[in-house]
């Protein structure tokens, strides 16, 4: 495999290596804010089938770097492919979300889960890492990512979204042992699953705990913390002579970002209700910081983007260890013209900030 | 006015003082969980229709502390109710949540708004609470509350419940003293409002900021703090010869208590997404703290509901100054007998705990 990597900003950042300006990626890069994944979204009949598509998934995947000069591809997947390919039938209904024809309703349906092979069950992801490799040519390093075992187990058992996640919370109380088997078995999945996209070529791997916020911070270390640290315990850490570094995200997690840094990942996730350098006061030296634009700013005019995006870099301060994104997804209705304001305003606000860059 | 109260553990916890058990109460306690509430719903025709008629807000107000020994009643009304006062039309369509006939969409909208008079355009609120103070006989104390004006201007400027905030993060990236002068206008007529409250018999003042929670730490200060403390300023703070203390809660806050403790309030709810013993010793003796079971854990077995009403007591831990609530409203689901369960381990627990109470 073709090791040349003509921008490794991101790598070095999340390795909090001096770089010249401070990386941008930005989470649902690649999405329905953009017309071209709105096209190839109808192209493909369903959401399922761009993802199971390599091609496609290639396709959608390198549409935002063909606009704005990001420093990471993300693949573009679902979270929920895991427990698709552990037999719960994913589908995702036009403006419902992601529905399972099978959830979690007993210890028998549990029992029954086995690890999936990522490279029998989920071969059209690993194709997919392969593909965007080859096309990316070594532009920007590829990030792979999974759902964090709770996030998943949330799903999983609720069957779909949920407002009030009675069934999972019922069994986090009634149940802690069975949930535990559930989350050890998901933990396995996601393992073997982020070691086959980085086998596949993926540089990075982030693991995305979107429902870790709606635990008490007991609950949450018990039942979502443990599972990621077991995770990234369980990650190969090298491949093409490179470190391949690992990013945690909590959403709704600020309290917990000391817990999150001593899991041993190499950079943490800030949604954008946390102070970023207080965040760097707290976590120090041990892991980058990745965030924290409030999602919603990109609203704003674009004058006023560009004073987000310094109110951002301020915050980190000097130094390495900052990698920008959003808080939380680009969400549909944002103009993407606004993305290319934000981009470009981070790349030239962090590059004359300081003499020789934010290094 | 009797001015006689029975019961006072709930006024004596909110100002720090001794008393023989844990007092609780439970936001919506008056709600769709309870069988009797739906068909006074059902009859009344509306949500609305049982807000706005005084004798129909008096009986759902008062059907929980039938079923449960709890230690407050909590007006049954809307936050809501003081935007319709204002003009923008008010209505709950089934299942989707409130709606307003006319959203504020221009600078224009916001000039044209007028601070109501709560003895005129929201007489129906006030009589409800001078008659659910004479159907009380001062059994237990009666909470007035509002919503805070950052949590009625975001549903003001989107016109109803929101995924993405998109109308309102604009109007505080781009406009932000447009922004400001709605949120004065919403906080004089909140002042007022619950002045009325007081004035018509409500012993506790509390302020939901429901959506405080998706604020970026600065924007938090001066869009929904800055508010919540000038209320605060306003407010009748004695009322028949007792203080009236106040109650501040932003859900999903639990990084700012402490800017919520030096508001001058005289307690603090806390959502159960943070450890009730560190916002405690985070706190200090400032005020007292309301919170924080998960409301999902209402959902579990009863033995596990009272392990975890347990902890959250020990979390607490010993001395005066906890109000024992849920950290958010009771879900739709639940069944009363649960409620009942809780009610139940929290004065039993709270009372044998220690030699003398909790005092």
């Amino acid at each position: 495999m073709n090791a040349v990597l003509h921008n490794d900003r991101l790598l070095r950042a999340l390795l909090r290596q001096p770089v010249d300006v401070t990386p941008i990626w930005l989470m649902r890069q690649a999405g329905r804010y953009l017309p071209e994944y709105r096209t190839a979204r109808a192209r493909a009949g369903s959401f399922m089938a761009l993802c199971q598509t390599p091609e496609r998934a290639c396709e959608v995947t390198l549409q935002p770097l063909v606009r704005f000069p990001l420093d990471a591809a993300i693949l573009f997947s679902d979270i929920l492919t895991v427990p698709d390919a552990m037999g719960l039938g994913l589908s995702f209904s036009e403006g419902e979300g992601p529905q399972f024809a099978r959830p979690l309703r007993s210890a028998a349906d549990i029992a029954r889960l086995a690890v999936p092979d990522p490279e029998v069950e989920l071969r059209y992801v690993l194709d997919a890492v392969r593909l965007i490799r080859r096309e990316l040519a070594g532009r920007v390093p590829l990030i792979g990512f999974a759902g964090s075992p709770w996030t998943l187990a949330t799903y999983m058992v609720e069957g779909g979204s949920s407002k009030d996640y009675a069934r999972i919370k019922a069994l986090l109380y009634d149940q802690p042992s069975l949930l535990h088997r559930l989350l050890n078995v998901v933990a396995q999945a996601v393992t073997i699953y982020l070691n086959g996209q980085i086998a596949a070529g993926a540089q990075v791997a982030m693991v995305f705990d979107t429902w870790g916020g709606i635990l008490a911070p007991r609950a949450y270390r018990e039942f979502s913390l443990a599972y990621l640290a077991q995770i990234v315990a369980g990650l190969t850490r090298e491949a093409e002579q490179r470190r391949v570094p690992i990013i945690l995200f909590t959403k709704g997690g600020g309290a917990w970002l000391e817990d999150l840094a001593a899991t041993g990942c190499d950079a943490v996730g800030v949604d954008w209700t946390v102070d970023l350098g207080e965040a760097r006061q707290r976590v120090g030296a041990r892991v980058a910081l990745q965030g924290n634009l409030d999602p919603a700013a990109l609203y704003a005019a674009p004058e006023r983007i560009r004073e987000q995006a310094a109110q951002v870099l301020t915050d980190f301060g000097a130094g390495p260890g900052h990698i920008f994104n959003l808080g939380h997804g680009v969400q549909p209705g944002v103009d993407p013209d606004r993305v290319a304001t934000l981009v470009a305003a981070v790349h030239e606000l962090s590059g004359s900030r300081l003499p020789g860059g934010n290094a």
